[in-house]
């Protein structure tokens, strides 16, 4: 038998680490041989999926020897619906994550520059190096992102992405759609917006600029991990000039979506009474949070998302440290990457029970931190 | 407003047709304006996942406002186990055809030379040139892969990958464990054998050479697909040499799992019984493919697979002409693209109740292809 020589990478995939945008919370169990009490770190919603969906999900069940529709047809056309666009200016993949991947794919190679803010989502910021493309970054302001700066950034970038989250992630800030849209308007020629509205059904009136399709330069990306609750199932959209939306088919996983959850973001985008009542819940959730951080001498940011950032009051250090004592007592918290974002720390919503379980805990993470 | 210029796509992306592998079922039903009675086209298993992977994923179904563990933890250390190899020698993946783009993203830019057999899987085809690769195809052989004239075109072109499915789609053929050993020990330098076994478990003992996670020069592709019938759940995994494995997390879609199909990928793993039963059903259900095509003067090939190849005995245009007839009378099939396997017709296996419409269509359907 011959010496076994190892098939060389390419040299953009040799050039990249083995990383991991986020360690999952059974990852963090296993370690800890223990599960979380509450698991408030990943901006699930704890309030589960519409029972409708639920309902939905297990009947297509017994039909997962199917393959999924690939042209996920009557998801497609329903999204559509819903938002007053026609199916050309919809494309349904994988979650957000799939569809950056996607994206960035299409839009991005060795010498294309990409404008984000430091310490918005690192799953986008992967995508880009991993297609080899140069990450240009502007701080937030005032825990917010900063449309002027991306904007100047991109300009003297020559960039041909901007991502920008709205509501943001990991700060729970949120700019209004006419400051979003006059972004949009003053976007350089050939510089496509990546427009992140993943909790945006969860925030006030008036956040979502008017979805326009015949604009090439934006790309929204939405999802049912979310306000619905199907973080599990992997599904999220993009809506888009038909043009645009029409180059996913070159490269995307045809049959990627699973049959299941495509029943399930079907059944879930219907059920918009329970979407409005899990509104409801986080909405009450934001305030238990606001009210038990202030019982311990903390402010919160406000937030449109299902989360709220709880500013620990010193620096990234102190931040980390009232973060592992959280989790070693069972609560699931993550916290933003980047100073001085990183003086605080991000708690998703729950129900009453997680609730009470971060205000029985904090006060002691609190002083175990020191 | 400033006018609104389109960002443009990467030459790569740009020189891509927005093509699909396959036109799924679906499309072609609304196309006809009816459902076809009997699903015989994309070698799905109509007997159905196992009672207790449905269980597992109805339960999984109110989980799934929790993301999938990104690790795939509990179901890679299973699948691990029952291969007798280690949890960092399997790469659990959306389905074999997201591992193919993974693996492609990973191994394949311009200039990098791939073989495979021509009429082989066409998504392995579309992630090569999608990503730039130089695709360059040797004829079968007698309807089966051949891997002396696959390994001397590797070494022609000096190819980075060589694609062997065993058991072969579309055709059914296959080899035996020492024929693909002795291609593995072949192998040139620096080459990786990827060697797609989707439909491995119903195949003769024999089929699969042993697993060594030694050699750097294989990575073998499985999946829940087929033998497990979970298709629409979209698991699949890669069994290789640690590094291989390794190389995977610098790009994959790391929580791209749906939680509810890992959930039933693991009850299906542990329930190999009723993985005995369905091939028990499959051979069943090859034997009265190939009686049927008797009883119509047609011979079929000899298949390993959940479907049998039925040799129309004329040229193409015949072929097509009788997959045409088929599908117009509710029997959904599908057929080999490239001469001279186009001949035949590829069916998969079906209940007795699929096979008896099969038995009564197919006489009209030929009659009526003239």
């Amino acid at each position: 038998m011959p010496a076994m020589t190892r098939p060389p990478l390419t040299p953009l995939a040799q050039s990249l680490p083995a990383s991991v945008p986020f360690v999952g919370p059974e990852a963090q169990e296993r370690a800890r041989g223990a599960n979380f009490a509450a698991r408030l770190g990943a901006n699930e919603s704890v309030f589960g999926p519409s029972p409708k969906a639920i309902a939905a999900m297990r009947e297509a069940a017994a039909e997962a020897w199917m393959y999924g529709d690939p042209e996920s047809h009557d998801l497609r056309y329903a999204i559509a619906a819903h938002h007053g666009a026609a199916p050309e200016n919809i494309m349904v993949g994988e979650g957000i994550d799939g569809l950056l991947g996607y994206l960035v794919r299409l839009f991005v190679e060795p010498g294309v520059s990409v404008v984000t803010s430091d310490g918005a989502y690192p799953t986008f910021n992967y995508h880009v190096a991993g297609f080899g493309g140069t990450l240009h970054k502007v701080p937030y302001r005032d825990d917010r992102e900063d449309p002027d700066a991306l904007l100047a950034r991109a300009r003297e970038t020559n960039a041909r992405l901007i991502y920008l989250s709205n509501p943001d992630n990991p700060m729970g800030t949120w700019h209004d759609a006419a400051t979003v849209q006059a972004m949009i308007d003053a976007l350089p020629d050939g510089c496509l917006l990546v427009l992140d509205e993943a909790y945006v059904e969860l925030a006030p009136d008036g956040t979502a600029p008017e979805i326009d399709i015949t604009n090439p330069q934006v790309l929204r990306m939405r999802t049912f991990s979310k306000g619905h609750g199907l973080a599990g199932a992997r599904v999220g959209y993009a809506i888009g000039e038909a043009e645009n939306i029409e180059a996913f088919h070159k490269i995307r996983n045809h049959f990627g979506m699973s049959r299941i959850s495509q029943a399930g973001a079907l059944a879930a985008l219907k059920d918009q009474a329970y979407l409005a009542q899990v509104k409801a819940q986080i909405a009450s959730s934001r305030s238990r949070i606001a009210e038990i951080a202030r019982e311990n001498g903390l402010v919160t940011l406000p937030s449109a998302t299902n989360f709220v950032t709880i500013d620990c009051g010193r620096d990234g250090e102190y931040a980390r440290a009232v973060l592992r004592e959280l989790i070693a007592r069972g609560i699931f918290v993550r916290m933003p990457f980047v100073a001085p974002q990183d003086r605080a720390i991000r708690v998703s919503c729950g129900r009453a029970e997680d609730m009470d379980l971060l205000a029985q805990h904090l006060p002691d993470a609190l002083r175990a931190a020191g």
